[in-house]
């Protein structure tokens, strides 16, 4: 149920070198903002990432898609709300809502991303602490 | 008709910037590429981007969406087919296919963007002239 | 007497898209993390400067450089202060030490800028309260 | 002698991800730039970096600084001499300098870089064919 589904908000200020000559973030920028969203959101699960990376296992995405309802300025602090809403083999499916400083949300995307192993380049189910850490009533 | 619509070929190598420290072409990167694919597309097309922004004509993007099939590596000269594949009122759809060095198609993508008058910040029917420059058979 | 100027400190984290393939946080984020680091100094004076644009004021860069000690690494939470050493005519002068989760020194930096009116493209001498706030010794 | 340092020419246009909202160039993306200049210029001599990297020898950058003249617009079609300008022990040293589609000198710059082996993470003399592929005179 997607009400069993966490909601994890991380706040991000759009920088200068973010923007564009059009007064926007330029729209490829919020690929890193939700990376950086997601990885705050697995480390308040008690996930490191990184340490995911040192033991072998990348997290490459597989699909990204987001839609624009309004433009985010210079300066604005910006709140992501990531939910992952499902784990299912090797792939684990993340969606994202950015809300500028008045509240609106000015986009949604989703991503999806797939556990790697480094050594093999092949697809593996995750670890089963870091599986049961991102969904405690994961079974594998 | 879709064989109606040609294809547009933009070449361009992936610089260190652009790496990531899974040795792979951040997926980010990919929203910048696409858009100078399409605005080489829209040159080819003698439509220069820089002139319509500064005619007063702004193309916000109002969906991306993206799926990898392989990554792309440091240094690769990466080869992207663009398509406009739709003119719809003030919206274009732009469809991209990215090939490797090897011919191989690493990933696909599309984005719809919307023609917006910078003054009064609306969505605008495109300028006619731009319009048939993109669909010749362009009807308003 | 340069023991008369605030060391002003900002935190950011190193996002998996400023790694490179060498594992290092590309050397050309730095100057990024700068300028966050200068608008956050900025900022804890009571300067916007989002606002000083909106009014009219940019603030461009006549030079940059910087020695690299030791690289910063994915997800490293770096340290950076700020000082703001001199204010001459229209020109401002910042220092930067960047400092890991080990508390090294991992480079320094400065940066030179200039306030130029928007409107005729020229240096100025920057708004009174503007300067006082920087240096509150400062007189025009 | 100066003289007999060959520059290399590379030219780029300014991508719209890389224009900030004061309709410039971002003052950080010229490092990249640099980068990709001095990789072209590695390159027209034999040497490719990617090789180099993939052969366990690895090119930090140890400083940059770079002067700003006048800014570089969207679009614009820049063209970058790059001169290889020594080459000491463990150190490579270049210099740059921008010119716009007007002919402008729009800044100057260098970067001194480190030969560096990936397994021990130390400093060492470059391997000596790409040595004398750099510098044709040069003896280790």
């Amino acid at each position: 149920m997607s009400e069993s589904h966490p909601t994890f908000t991380t706040e991000l200020r759009v920088r200068y070198a973010e923007t564009d000559r059009m007064g926007y973030c330029y729209y490829g920028n919020f690929a890193a903002y939700f990376e950086v969203a997601r990885v705050e959101a697995l480390r308040s699960l008690g996930v490191s990432y990184k340490d995911l990376e040192d033991d072998g296992v990348i997290l490459p995405v597989l699909d990204y898609e987001i839609k624009y309802f309004k433009p985010a300025y210079y300066d604005e602090k910006l709140r992501i709300e990531t939910v992952i809403d499902s784990l299912s083999g090797a792939r684990i499916h993340f969606t994202y809502k950015t809300f500028n400083e008045q509240g609106e949300q000015i986009n949604k995307a989703s991503t999806t991303l797939v556990f790697v192993s480094a050594e093999s380049q092949r697809p593996m189910a995750p670890p089963e602490d870091i599986a049961t850490r991102l969904f405690p009533a994961y079974n594998n």
